[in-house]
């Protein structure tokens, strides 16, 4: 168990020593580091402004949190501690990731200066100190928050599956709120923020006044070179934070359900995401030395794709000894059997599902193949049928993701029940901190490209930084293909712990209510979407008004006599993110909240968490599509204009920048530009948010709370009668009834033997009582749902006969119960069960 | 019930009047007839290309229906029958609409040279024909077939909510098969055509050439025409009949279900949404009458929505006095009880939601309105802002629409179950004849239009013509945001109908393979939209080649000297429409199919009845979404551009037709053409005829398959023992025990006395077995839900005893059984029931 933090502590250890040696670097002329300077201010100033934002949130939020968790049993209010540290824990990891680079940036600019090989060695450097931070806080946080809350909540000898480990789980998903909130926040507000000063600084800069992009007479030219730190950098580190905690999380909730016996005290289906991430996070370390190219001419996208692929095949190798040595030979969840094969099966089927959802998103939006081709085609007639076609490329690229996709959860299911799913996800997001650096070498090279330009490097540090810079526009593409996916997973496992916790045995779509909730849940992408795009248009506007102004205000800018007034541009960008990405946080946040109090108890027959079951099954599923459809749009949109660049043939003659042909692809870029790096990536966060907001409620909207709190209550009204099992061969599972003096509360318990054996001369017998809930009517419902008898204790008689004590578990409350088991013969065991 | 087709021939008479009336009026000049010839022609020549496309098609589906109907119990050959006798009266449908529409445009030309009173006459006349011809053909079809099957397949004094009569409504499901496969290849094919000629005449005629819209130098501007007859007029006409076909008949399914002590021999619930249908006919017919306009400067819209109000409020009132005449004092639909009073107050609620709808589809796609005014301002930055504007008003623009679409569900559901949501959807669809009536006198005034241009008549003509086709724009909007709203009602009960017919008691998206099939489901309009959107691009791209080469081989077009060739690009249209519009519908047709059968026994806790379920709440949710999007969307954009005609004012500065942010406009309203009149519009055909694919293979894979067609079987296995059962006062409910040799199929039955009378002397028992099927276990579990006795035959004994013959349904099989029965005392019966 104290593994695992210190995994996280060694992933923060090589951090600090590629920092060191990051900042070690020389960090160019003057001007790049004046330059350089603006830059990072700029986005520190964002970040202020944001975490001031989110304070006032958090501690509202940690208030009502901490109130809440003192009214239901499975809670705590501890858990707004959790949730503190979360937020805290994630706004730093987005810290780190744009402190880092912020000073890689302008050092890539200065090592382009004098090789390819040096450049790629700074931004990865780089972008690997990102990666490893965020990983690191995770495993770290997660890891010891888990062994603190387990030594508070759960005391010695209690049972992993039962209730108090239940809080302390609960507890946990606080944690994994307070990291998703500000993920969401950064994400849009940051998605926001790059995307208005960008689309703003070209429509004055490029169009109006007819100067170069990052021309330093721009006074929005740094605005824009900020926007790729908080939103490409500081936003996705928040977001990749949130995603990994989330899917960890996930199957911790789901192992901890799980009756384990294995040599960890039964812990091994929590501990086992937790552990496979920790050595996720080892093997990145050793898969980031892979990534290094010798020559000026080699391929950075091989470089990367090796370290990628060689971290993602280790993890895969490793979880094969991991699982068989962790995990109990045969694990069973709610009624799914599996072996510790099967877990490994699903984390493999996790890891193709991420390989293959990177390479289809890789082929929908990549330079020279079919798709970007078509619309490069149709750009020929206009802006009109350019847009046409990328709607229609992105709507098109949603088919094979999709399929794939419900391959994998019905696989993974297959394999290991929704325990498999989680684990799935958990596998496919142990090689974040790869992944990460993957991905924010790209903005940083995008920068280095920026500085370059702005302080008139030599024509080769550009084509260099571009070089670089192409590759992390695709490693991004996939990077997003892999996040859906995994949020995807992560959902469903979220939707099966938030089931598990409410109480809830199904989520049955026939039932109008639930279905009203499908289509509403499948609407919120929808909103989210229209609010964050057009957020962007709004916050673009603001820009080129203000542009606008100091041309005409501030005399010599264009001669560069005067400086622009930078700072304005900047705190433009900064207000309206983060004044516009309020409402669509608000909706993630606030719907489930609505729908699981407001509908509570109003319908007889559906439950509030039935309804907000569906909500979630309707964001999930629309989330997932609306995501695919706008990161493959607007990546196809960006690359089809990219193609200009090197000249394409339409029609047998050659078209290049400047044609109109071009100009229509521009037309496509700027409209893909708020879809891809705005809306389309909140996605992930969207759903998953919704997951845990509702995770964190299902205690208070549990189905049977009327008597939750009240064990006496439940112990008097239930008799059970000295009903009698029957366990043949072959036929291990009978009927007990049981009665209350409450006529509506009849009904039956299903028992069964699941493991017995005649033939040794040592007769075991393990016995379970299971309710059928939708045999019973009424309240005691839910409350049946986890009756169990645990024939541990029993004392083991002479053969033919077991006679002892069992308890009952009613809904985690712990009733004593009278068992009896007598072996009649070979063939047949006589059980009774009562209670008094 | 022969009232029904009579209501219906009652239509068609008025329809023939009409459309006398209209042969009647004066065709205008030579020239004008000559033009009118060639789009009646090329409408003509497109229909048979169609309907030889489509008569394969449905000699093909009829001989694999008709096998299939022999392989199982509740179906029969004669459903071929009936699904070709669908398919040719949709095509009928189309048919009628486009012919009176080919003599309207011309005669609506000519009027308009008199007067605009006489122009909205002859022109709204002529949309009544298809109006009526449509809703009459529909009625007739639909209640002389019920009266065929009834009298084929029901034999005398069988039970209405039997087995016969399920197999005729089964059967009846075939001819809404028809009607909605020929309702989507006709919308789709019509869409593509439509646009295709649309965009492709614009491209060349307005853009390269320099001549204006309907010039008659413009080869395509014939198929431009044709195309609003084949799209507008005949596509909707099909589409409308199916959607009038389908919601009818997924309420006469459920009523069939209901055990109904009614006047109409148990048939009162099954006959409503006939009879509702029937008079909303004759309503419309009356509403109709009430259009007209007096002056010259009258308001159209308000004429129109004088007529449409009218019909829709006679209708409600009129089914008030009807359901409580017809319907029984209480009705019970797998458990859910509700009151004649229950019913009308589902009614009301269709009523207003479909109100509703329209008026927020208004609000989003008027000119002069905030949404509309938002993207005019939004096109003075250029294309991509207008887009984006555009994008993103219509994902908001879904918001509205589903919230109100989620309280009817759940309040039509809460009067009165899923016979409620049903007959919802029916009572907003009875006055489909008004509504069509005025949604095809659109495209008969856009044609007009174009007539008046092309043969040159004085500009005051065209002005009246575009009077009427602007009302057009918006009847068309707000009929879209009704016909969505309907099918999202009609989807639910169509979907209750599956889950009925295939045995299944739950669509629970908790299994991990029934949320694979959501995910796949969700999946399916994005595709379909894809296909639809870029077969509009690639057949405009087909016009535009042909127009440039006649143009530049055909001397002397542009001199007026050589007349263009029109039939070539008429065919260019039809070949590419006919095409294109094969694998979009192929996939509506075939996923059902392929989920069905091919995941038929693979999971052993999952049917593929319940994937299918899953598959079709995906579609319905996304599909719901996709559709009032690019429906609003589109015509956002549409009326967006045409606010500047009349100059709009952007920044302070007035701006018109052929400004920069014009240009802007017209790019955003050629990508809104596709999305609002081609792939907008078949979301509802795809979401219904996916359900009704699905309820025609329902009996197929029916879940308890195995022992479906072996009575004998079913005999031998069950034995009920001699459980007794308790009736008090208060608690009617109890339990029978049942057993069979085989120890896996014990289980209990519910026992429900659900009439009795102990206070008259005269004691009157009625009695009801039902298994609650999550009791049992194995195979029984679906033949065993719809466990009934019925003591309709019991011998009336002294008091305090009956004894006598009863029969048990099993899945619709009825076997005897003993049931004896005696009352103890005024408090308590007690009942006894066994099978030997």
């Amino acid at each position: 168990m104290y593994l695992v933090p210190a995994l996280g502590l060694v992933g923060l250890l090589v951090m600090l020593v590629k920092s060191a040696w990051v900042t070690k670097q020389a960090a160019g002329n003057e001007k790049m580091t004046e330059l350089a300077g603006y830059i990072a201010d700029g986005a520190m100033s964002f970040l202020k402004a944001e975490w001031k934002v989110m304070s006032y949130f958090v501690v509202i939020a940690a208030i009502l949190l901490a109130y809440s968790g003192t009214l239901v049993e499975h809670s705590s209010p501890v858990i707004a501690i959790a949730f503190i540290i979360g937020a805290i824990l994630s706004a730093l990891a987005g810290y780190i990731g744009m402190r880092i680079a912020t000073k890689t940036n302008v050092r890539t600019t200065e090592a382009a200066r004098t090789s390819l090989v040096q450049a790629l060695k700074v931004s990865f450097t780089g972008g690997s100190v990102m990666g490893l931070g965020v990983a690191g806080l995770a495993v770290l946080g997660l890891g010891s928050l888990f062994i603190i809350f387990f030594n508070v909540f759960v005391p010695e000898g209690a049972a992993i599956n039962g209730a108090e480990m239940k809080t302390a789980i609960e507890v946990l998903a606080g944690f994994s709120l307070g990291a998703e909130s500000i993920a969401l926040f950064a994400r849009v507000g940051g998605g926001i923020y790059t995307k208005a000063a960008d689309v703003g600084a070209d429509l004055v800069g490029k169009v109006e006044a007819g100067i170069p992009e990052d021309d330093i007479r721009n006074p929005a030219t740094i605005a824009d070179n900020v926007g790729d730190n908080v939103g490409d950098v500081a936003g996705m580190g928040a977001d990749l934070f949130g995603s990994y905690v989330a899917t960890i999380l996930a199957t911790m909730v789901l192992g901890q359900e799980i009756d384990s016996a294995d040599n960890f005290g039964g812990m091994a289906p929590i501990l086992l995401p937790m552990v496979i991430a920790g050595l996720g996070l080892i093997f990145s370390i050793i898969s980031m030395s892979l990534v290094r190219i010798t020559k000026e001419d080699s391929s950075v996208q091989k470089a990367l794709n090796f370290g990628n692929w060689s971290s993602m095949i280790f993890v895969v190798i490793a979880s094969y000894p991991l699982s068989i040595w962790m995990l109990p030979e045969t694990m069973e969840l709610r009624g799914y059997e599996f072996t510790p094969l099967d877990v490994f099966y699903a984390i493999l089927v996790g890891s193709i599902v991420g390989a293959l959802m990177s390479w289809v998103t890789e082929f929908y939006t990549a330079m020279g193949k079919k798709p970007v081709n078509s619309i490069v085609q149709q750009s020929s007639t206009g802006h009109a049928t350019n847009i046409i076609g990328g709607l229609a490329m992105g709507m098109q690229s949603t088919v094979i993701p999709i399929l794939i996709l419900a391959a994998g959860i019905i696989f993974s299911y297959s394999f290991a029940g929704l325990y498999g799913v989680a684990i799935a996800a958990a596998g496919m997001m142990a090689t974040t901190a790869m992944q990460l650096a993957i991905d924010a070498f790209g903005p940083i090279a995008d920068n280095a490209g920026g500085i370059a330009e702005m302080s008139g490097l030599p024509e080769e540090v550009r084509r260099r930084t571009d070089n670089l810079d192409a590759v992390g526009n695709t490693t991004a593409a996939t990077g997003k293909g892999f996040a859906i996916a995994s949020a995807a997973l992560t959902a469903l496992a979220l939707f099966a712990a938030f089931v598990g916790i409410a109480g809830i045995d199904s989520i049955d779509i026939y039932k109008a209510p639930v279905l009203a909730m499908l289509f509403v849940g499948g609407m919120i992408p929808y909103i989210f979407s229209s609010l964050a795009i057009a957020a962007v248009g709004r916050a673009a506007m603001a820009m080129v008004h203000e542009v606008r102004r100091q041309f005409k205000e501030i005399p010599g800018i264009m001669e560069y006599k005067a400086k622009p007034e930078y700072e304005k541009c900047v705190e433009i960008s900064t207000k309206a993110s983060i004044r516009e990405m309020m409402l669509p946080g608000a909706i993630a946040l606030v719907t489930p909240l609505l729908v699981g109090f407001g509908f509570l108890g109003v319908f007889e027959e559906t439950s509030s968490a039935e309804m907000l079951g569906g909500l979630l099954a309707g964001v999930t599923v629309s989330g997932v599509l609306m995501g695919i459809f706008q990161n493959n749009a607007g990546g196809a949109w960006d690359n089809a204009k990219k193609s200009f660049e090197a000249g394409v043939m339409i029609d047998g003659k050659m078209e290049y920048k400047g044609s109109e042909a071009h100009k229509a692809s521009v037309t496509g870029d700027t409209v893909g530009d708020p879809f891809k790096d705005t809306s389309g990536p909140s996605m992930n966060i969207l759903i998953k948010l919704m997951s845990i907001v509702s995770l964190v409620i299902a205690p208070h909207i549990h189905v049977g709370d009327v008597n939750a709190n009240n064990n006496a209550y439940m112990d008097e009204i239930v008799k059970i009668s000295a009903g009698e099992v029957y366990a043949y061969e072959g036929l291990n599972a009978a009927k007990v009834q049981f009665s209350s003096p409450n006529s509506e509360m009849t009904g039956d318990i299903k028992a069964e033997a699941f493991s017995y054996d005649f033939a040794s001369e040592d007769n075991v017998v393990d016995f379970r009582m299971k309710l059928n809930s939708a045999e019973t009517s009424g309240i005691l419902k839910s409350q049946f749902r986890n009756v169990e008898v645990r024939a541990e204790e029993l004392n083991r008689g002479e053969e033919g006969l077991f006679q002892g004590a069992a308890f009952i578990i009613l809904d985690g409350n712990a009733i004593p119960a009278k068992l009896g088991i007598s072996i009649v013969n070979e063939k047949k065991i006589l059980a009774s069960l009562s209670m008094d």
